[in-house]
């Protein structure tokens, strides 16, 4: 597979730094090929402005609007179009990052927010003129692996851990970004107490991180409800005989009770 | 109050733009006192790095210890400092942002990143030694209102619509960084389709944040479960006779069957 590699740490001696060398030493070892955006190293701009769509900053600016004109005549800033370059070369995208206040770091939350643009990763129609996106869109047939080093317990981030389940936590990204554009999406690596790792636990991150890598082509996605294929409404709402009676995240999953403990 | 309204959005023309404007004209005319960071207009920097720190880069960057260390001897980078002046001064935040890719711009992002740092926002002890959090904190005392304007239909946004239900997408901003911090959360203001936004859409966004303002000193916050309130134990998991059996982001609120149709 092609895979780009995207990191977001201001350290690369981190915790972090070490998996990324050793996940990119894996995949190259498994016959991959490995493209990096490291985005400190690159001095990744991640702040969104008139300037990445040839705007000019005189008139009004509506993102979605001028990002997908712009990125249709090719007027996208270079930086991003490079970015939309690695990604359609890719058959796999694994995003590694430290966890900060729950979420991705800012660099690397504006890497999506600058390159995932309309017309590109979203707001893609099919031949019927349907808007594809969760489960179909600009990126589909591409797999994603998020791999995150978090500073709190594991416990803390289990299906009833202060911190929230992990995969709630994360659901902006694992369903709302990348299933959104339609990329099968990997369970999550969640590497907790990151911040006081002792080798033994930096060795066991590393080995944990291996079998996810070696099971990159294969390894089954998190079964997220496609909209397209009936599950939701026309107001977008989970129809009533599907985990009926039920809330919360896991629901968007077509196997809501998977989670222990789950009512 | 004092109240610092922090506003993320790269068009000033925008439905954001004018709810921020009316939005500080009617706190004006309660009395209340007002101060802004806006962003975009200041050109903020949202990437953490170490010259945030006072740290010599060739040295390994741990950004939790450099960031106590420089907050505790006052060498944290000026604008941060003043951001932290700011929040100082503040009885409320409103916290202001359109929402891309269910979450914040970058920007905003990396505004709590670089501003909300150990031993100023969170790592606070008490005078046992125990570290304040959730529900306590270095920023206790203080009201936040997160208002957000997003594409999304409202019904995609509900309790069982495909984005997930807002305040389980919002959690991570909402339980994970202005909880944690010992603020009094209020409940969100989502504006749903804000794209497609007509004049009386405007009108009723508008109406609906001054009274969010008007109830501002007021109203009552999410009861989300305090970390010291002994709810969950020392592995920091929700003792089993709360919220029995159940999982899923609510269970951290103390009144976990308040979502419509939740089991």
């Amino acid at each position: 597979m092609n895979v780009l590699w995207v990191f977001a740490h201001p350290e690369g001696r981190s915790l972090g730094g070490a998996l990324r060398d050793r996940g990119a030493a894996t995949l190259a070892g498994l016959g991959h090929r490995v493209r990096h955006s490291d985005l400190y190293a690159m001095g990744w701009n991640p702040v969104v402005g008139p300037g990445d769509f040839g705007h000019d900053p005189l008139d009004r600016l509506i993102v979605g609007a001028a990002s997908e004109r712009a990125y249709a005549a090719g007027d996208l800033a270079p930086d991003i179009r490079a970015e939309q370059d690695k990604i359609a070369w890719a058959d796999a995208l694994v995003v590694q990052f430290p966890l900060w206040w729950f979420g991705m770091p800012a660099i690397l939350k504006g890497w999506f927010d600058r390159v995932f643009v309309q017309g590109f990763a979203f707001g893609v129609t099919d031949g019927g003129g349907r808007t594809l996106r969760y489960g179909a869109g600009g990126l589909s047939g591409r797999r994603a692996l998020v791999v995150t080093t978090a500073g709190a317990r594991p416990t803390g981030l289990g299906p009833r851990g202060v911190h929230g389940d992990a995969e709630d936590v994360l659901f902006p990204l694992l369903h709302g970004t990348l299933f959104y554009t339609g990329m099968d999406v990997l369970p999550p690596l969640v590497v907790g107490g990151a911040d006081r790792a002792a080798p033994a636990d930096a060795d066991a991150a590393a080995t944990a991180l291996d079998e996810r890598l070696r099971a990159l082509p294969t390894a089954a996605p998190i079964p997220y409800r496609t909209e397209l294929g009936g599950d939701y409404d026309d107001d977008l709402v989970l129809r009533p005989g599907l985990a009926p009676g039920r809330t919360g995240l896991t629901v968007h999953r077509a196997d809501p009770a998977h989670r222990a403990g789950a009512a």
